[in-house]
Order: C-alpha cells, then sequence, then structure tokens
C-alpha cells in the first residue's frame, strides 16, 4: 500500500495554522510500514482539490485527506471525493442523530440547519465514527482506489485514526518498519557521517544523518516482516555504530539529552542542582519538563546579576571583581556554591554572553559542574552571534552542560 | 505572481520533524499579498522532486523551496533545481571561504570535504547568504519561471527569507495586506469574539479571532495600496476594540505575556523576582528570553524540594506541615521569601501539580505576586489532566503569573 496526504484548508495555506496533522499521520503511517510519498495542502476549492486527488492517485492507491468537513459551505472535501469516484452522498441516520445530540447536549435547540449536511455520507463507504465532534470521517473505495477522510481539528482527527483508522490499515500491511535513533553530544553531522560513510551505504537497515539545534544523531531503519526480524536487522548495525562513536552516544531514542541526564542520575540515586546566569533557568526548566524530575533535581538558582551570585551562591568578590562574571572561576564558584547551598550531589553552573549582539564574547559561555570528588569546567565558543543568536546560544549551552555532567558521571564509574 | 511551496525532506515525510516553515513562508507571503496555491512535501528523491517541481510549475510561475542544502550525498535540492533549469553547478568562492571560515572559527580543521558542496551554486543565480548556517540560498530564473531555494532550519531560513528574499519579492507585488495582532489574557475566545461580534462582519479590514495555549488574539488585517492607507483603515477599528476589551488587551503585535511585562518592567524601572516549584524555572527562562532581560530580573530560585523552600526561601516549616507545599500560604510566603532574598520589588511564587496524571489535584497551582505594598494570590484551575497535560499546564501557569504580575503593576499607578 503506498499513501499520499492531503491537507485541505486555506487556513493553512496562509500561513493561519500550522499543519501538525501531517505529521502525526506520517509518523504514524511510517510505523504500520506504509511509505507516504508526498504531503499536499490545498485549499477549500472543488477544482484544485479533484486535481490534487487526481494526481495523487498516479502515484499511489490510498490518499488520506484531513479537513473540510465542516457545517459552512466552503468545506467540501466528502462532496469533492465522492463527485470524484461518482458515489451519491445519502443521509447517514445515526450520525445525524448523534449530531443533534451532540448540540440538545449543549442546550443549542434547535441544531444549525448548516449541520445537517455533516450528517451524508458517500453510498457504500465505510463510517468513521468522530467521538469527539459533529462530523463522521468514511473510506470509500473504487477500482483498488482508496480514499480515506478525516476531520482537520486534531483532537478529533487524532482518536478517529487511532481507533478506527488504523485497526483498519493493519489488515493491507505485510510488513513493518523500524526505526531507531541513535543520539550523539559533541560531534558535528559530517564528522559523525564520516565515522559511518560505509554504513551509509545500507539498503536494509538504511542509515541517515541528521544534525538538530547542536546535536547530530543517526536514524537506523529496517524493515522486515515483524518486529522482531526488524531488531534483528538493526541489532548488528547499531552495535557497530556504538563501538565507532563510542561515548560520544548519549543515547538511543532518547529523546534528548536532559532525559539521558535525568535517567542517568535517577539510576545511580545522585541529584544535581543549576546556577544559571545567561541560560536564565533553561536548564532547571528543561530537565523538569520530565515528569518524576523532583528526584533529581530539588534546587536551581538564576543568578543574573554579581550581587546574587557573590550573596545567594557566595562567589567572591574578589573573583567578580578580578575575573568578572563571565569566566571560568566564576562558573567554577557557582557550581560549588550551588552545590553547598542545596546539598545535591553535583553543582551546575551557566554564565556567559548569550547574544545578541555582534561584539567577539557573544557565543562564549562558561560551564562549570562541581562534584564532592572533582569539578570540570567548559569553555563553550558557539560563533553564533548576531540578532537571533540567543534562543541558540541559551538551547545549546544548556545542552552543554547536560553533556559535561553527564560526561563527569560516567567518569566516575 | 502566483507562487508554490515545495518542502524536501524525508524526515518530514516520515513525520520526525513538524514542518514550521511551510506555515511561516505562507503567512509571509500572504502579508506580501502573494497567494500561494499549494504546499507539497517530498522526500529526499531527485526524481519525485522534478516530477513536483514540474506540475508546481503547471499552475504558478514562483516555486519557494526548502531543504536538502545539507552537506551529505541525500541532500539533493540545488543540484535537483539547476537540473530542472539546465543550469550547471559553479563553485563560489565567496560561499567556501565562509563555510571554511564557520569550521575553523570552531576549530574543526581540515573543513569535511562534504561540506564543499554547499558553496555550489547555479550558474547566473543570485546567491542569499546565510549569516546563520553555512549553506547559502539561491534565486534561479528561467523563461519566466522562478525557483527560490532555502535552507531546511529554521533558525536559517527565517533570516534568510526576511532579510534577502522579502526585499527581493516586494518588487514584484503592487499592493500590501497588514495585520495586527491584539492579544488579550483572561478571557476565552469566545466571549472575546461576543464582544467584537458586530466587527467580525467587516470587509477591510477583517477582524479574525484565534485562541492558542491559553490565550485569545484578534488579528486586524487590512489590504491597501500602501502601508500608511493600510494603517488608515486599521486605525479606528483597533481603538474601538481596545475600548470594549479594556484591561484584558496585554499587548498589540507583542509577541507574548512575558514580553509585555518584561516592557511594564522597565518602563517604570522595577524588578522581579521568582520562586518556582511545578514551573522549575519556565518563568524565569521565559523573562530571560528576552534581550536586556538583566534590567529587570536579578534572581530567580526554582525550590522543588520543601528543605530548599525552607532552607533557601524562609518558609515556614508550620507552614508547611499545616497548609502542605501546594497551597495559596506556601506560595505567599514563597513570593515573600524570594522578594527579600533577591531585593527585587516583586516577588513571584508558582507551586502546584503540573501532572501527568488524572488525579483530582492535576492542573491546580498556586500563583503569588509579593510587593512592598500589596500581595495578590491566585488559585488556577486548568481542568488539564492525563498524559500530556505537564507542558500545558506548566506554560499557563507560567502565563498567568506574568499576567497577575502585569495587573499588580498597572493596578499601584
Amino acid at each position: 500500500m503506498n499513501c499520499e496526504l492531503i491537507s485541505v484548508g486555506t487556513e493553512i495555506l496562509l500561513g493561519d495554522i500550522l499543519n501538525t496533522n501531517a505529521q502525526y499521520l506520517a509518523k504514524e503511517l511510517a510505523a504500520l510500514g506504509i511509505g507516504v510519498l508526498r504531503q499536499t495542502t490545498v485549499g477549500d476549492n472543488e477544482g484544485r482539490l479533484l486535481d490534487a486527488l487526481d494526481s495523487a492517485f498516479g502515484r499511489c492507491d490510498t490518499v488520506i485527506l484531513t479537513g473540510g468537513l465542516g457545517p459552512t459551505p466552503d468545506d467540501l472535501t466528502k462532496e469533492t471525493c465522492a463527485e470524484y469516484f461518482g458515489k451519491k452522498l445519502l443521509l447517514d441516520k445515526e450520525s445525524l442523530e448523534k449530531i443533534e445530540a451532540y448540540f440538545s447536549a449543549r442546550s443549542i435547540v434547535p441544531m444549525p440547519e448548516s449541520n445537517k449536511k455533516q450528517a451524508l455520507l458517500p453510498e457504500d463507504s465505510l463510517k468513521l465514527p468522530n467521538d469527539n465532534g459533529t462530523a463522521p470521517g468514511c473510506v470509500m473505495e473504487k477500482d483498488g482506489k482508496r480514499i480515506i477522510i478525516l476531520p482537520g481539528p486534531p483532537k478529533e482527527m487524532v482518536p478517529m485514526f487511532r481507533d478506527y483508522v488504523k485497526p483498519y490499515l493493519k489488515k493491507f500491511t505485510h510488513s513493518v518498519i523500524l526505526s531507531h535513533s541513535i543520539r550523539t553530544f559533541g560531534i558535528g553531522e559530517s564528522y559523525m557521517s564520516e565515522q559511518v560513510a560505509d554504513l551509509l551505504e545500507g539498503e536494509n537497515p538504511t542509515l541517515a544523518p541528521y544534525a538538530k539545534s547542536g546535536e547530530a544523531l543517526l536514524r537506523i531503519t529496517a524493515s522486515a516482516a515483524d518486529e522482531k526480524e526488524a531488531e534483528e536487522k538493526i541489532g548488528p548495525v547499531a552495535e557497530e555504530i556504538k563501538r565507532r562513536l563510542g561515548n560520544y552516544i548519549y543515547g538511543i531514542d532518547t529523546p534528548n539529552i536532559e532525559t539521558a541526564v535525568f535517567e542517568l542520575l535517577k539510576s545511580k540515586g545522585l541529584t544535581v542542582a543549576f546556577a544559571e546566569s545567561c541560560t536564565g533557568g533553561l536548564c532547571a526548566k528543561r530537565l523538569t519538563d520530565i515528569p518524576g524530575a523532583s528526584d533529581v533535581i530539588h534546587c536551581g538558582v538564576v543568578s543574573y546579576s554579581d550581587e546574587i551570585k557573590h550573596r545567594v551562591l557566595g562567589v567572591k568578590k574578589e573573583t567578580l571583581e578580578q575575573f568578572t562574571a563571565v569566566s571560568g572561576e566564576t562558573a567554577q564558584e557557582m557550581a560549588r556554591g550551588v552545590r553547598l547551598l542545596s546539598g545535591a550531589d553535583f553543582g551546575v553552573s551557566l554564565t556567559g554572553y548569550a547574544g545578541p549582539g555582534n561584539e567577539e564574547e557573544v557565543g562564549t559561555i562558561f560551564i562549570a559542574v562541581d562534584g564532592e570528588k572533582k569539578t570540570r569546567l567548559q569553555k563553550l565558543v558557539t560563533c553564533h552571534r548576531g540578532e537571533n543568536c540567543r534562543d541558540y546560544n541559551r538551547h545549546v549551552a544548556a545542552s552543554n552542560a547536560f553533556n559535561l555532567l553527564r560526561l563527569v558521571i560516567s567518569e566516575n564509574d
């Protein structure tokens, strides 16, 4: 089964809403082993939609459409698809009752006349109930072609796909596509790719490098009859990659570096406290994004001014005067200070110039990790300057702080 | 000028990344009065990309592509577009030097061989410099057709479009579409819409309500020959909306509530300090996202454990025992404590249950603002529970804290 996605909605073409449906469906279909050849967005326009359907069916046998099932006249996805397959639209009593119930439950009586059209379904189509809204979806088939129509609002579309479309599609797939992401920190995409250049040639599993906000990852994907067989294909290649990239790898399928650090701390029963200047709470925020973070972090201090660095964290006045707030010396005293203040096993500090600006020092950030046994210092120079560098510099600095902590802990073994 | 967008990237087809570029470009082009007929996503595949280019040019004269400018062999957007227009690729010395400088600045010497290909540009194309990465973009023209190639990473694509493509495209448009966003806090979309129901009927300017992560905003859009005329159309309607929505409005075109608070604090020479439990540094992070935040925030404390609440913020042991950590009493002592610790004009605290989980208390968060003159307390109940509620609850809690501070400060007048 080959598939294409068509998102219908002028509001997407105008950029008013972000098309999250396409990503959700693409991910779900990939996991089912169904390839998506193309994603298309067209406006609420009959001619353009017919055109898009026609060209899609020139490449694939199944088209999944989202959007355009509303009650207003410009909602015409169902009507246009029925016309494309030459099918009549018939009133579905059950759907109509459900829609009427939906409105009376919200004490909107009588139901707006316009909503009646949402109860129309193409003849001999498979109805997809909408448990979270008024418009049902449907599956239409003709000459081996298949159209699946889903509502636009994600809170209606997602459950409808999960509960009704996924079980339906499973009947047509005889293979699975399985992917694992090998995530690294501290090397660039190019260097990483060169280390595994020969493996990038592989057919099954395939290996694809990606770079993302200061990190590089390898996505290893196998297709097979079942999950077990896919894992067997992936296993040896993954092992070889681990052997070559070693401790640059912080996790496999780990969503991000902070989660890797969270799991490491938790598994060892360790805690961390942050003293943040330029990142202003970003490290603490990212670690506490994770449910259960309270097991590993009890305290963080945002010390933006010298006075707070001195008064709350105990950074010596002389240190601030002699070396300034942005220095390895200050970073180390901040890390030590927050460790002692909090009683955590590790204190992690960041102080630097996040920008924006084009001054020489923008992107220079000192990171210190202080443990009872050892202290580690890193001078990070991101070389990102200019007006949009701030978010990047802060994100990358925080990521490097997590990575430095990861290295210190693993060395402690 | 008619336009289509083609996003190139197997990672988008697989659902690995969300296509935010398409929304950004669609919005920007709409503002330039350039219609987008279709958005297409294809994988990193020469044949499929050629096919997509061909069908796009069957409908429009300008195609904007994003993605596939990386150093690896599967990045082939530039190569494929050059082939489509029958143009050679030539090495651009200036770009090569820039890329080499980029790497040597990061002391990655020699530059990975594979990055050289990023310095190739189609013959007689207009180069679009990349001020935030290695791969330049370009504009190619042939027989009245136009291809604009941009990098995939938003932090490279957005500034490149804004600084080089937008000025280029302005030459082709003869009208402007101007929008302003009137941002409110504390009212829902439907209530807000009811207050301006009659204005929603307007033709030029048009008024559109949106709801987004706990906020409601009105987008007011006018089309005119030039900016001045558009502003004149918008002016009176905007004034009427301000009159009706009053202090619910925290800003016009203000990107977010923290920026409104930052500007308010700065204009009055006031400072704030945060004591965060459930939000774990999110408030401090959001305020320090803003360049110049050091003028208004010197200190923040993430107090995840009772012990830190007591030892660092001075919350009384009895308060924690009698009322627990999640209570108005604790919130008020946290806010007071961080104000006194930091010497800021206002202390803002949050303590609550962010989730995930389905327990009754998930989504209940106490927010306190403590100033020398007055203390304000808010009990927030988001009603968001279940597995995915954590991010939402934390975001909305932080936003409410900013808004409560905004109200306290404006009342102080």
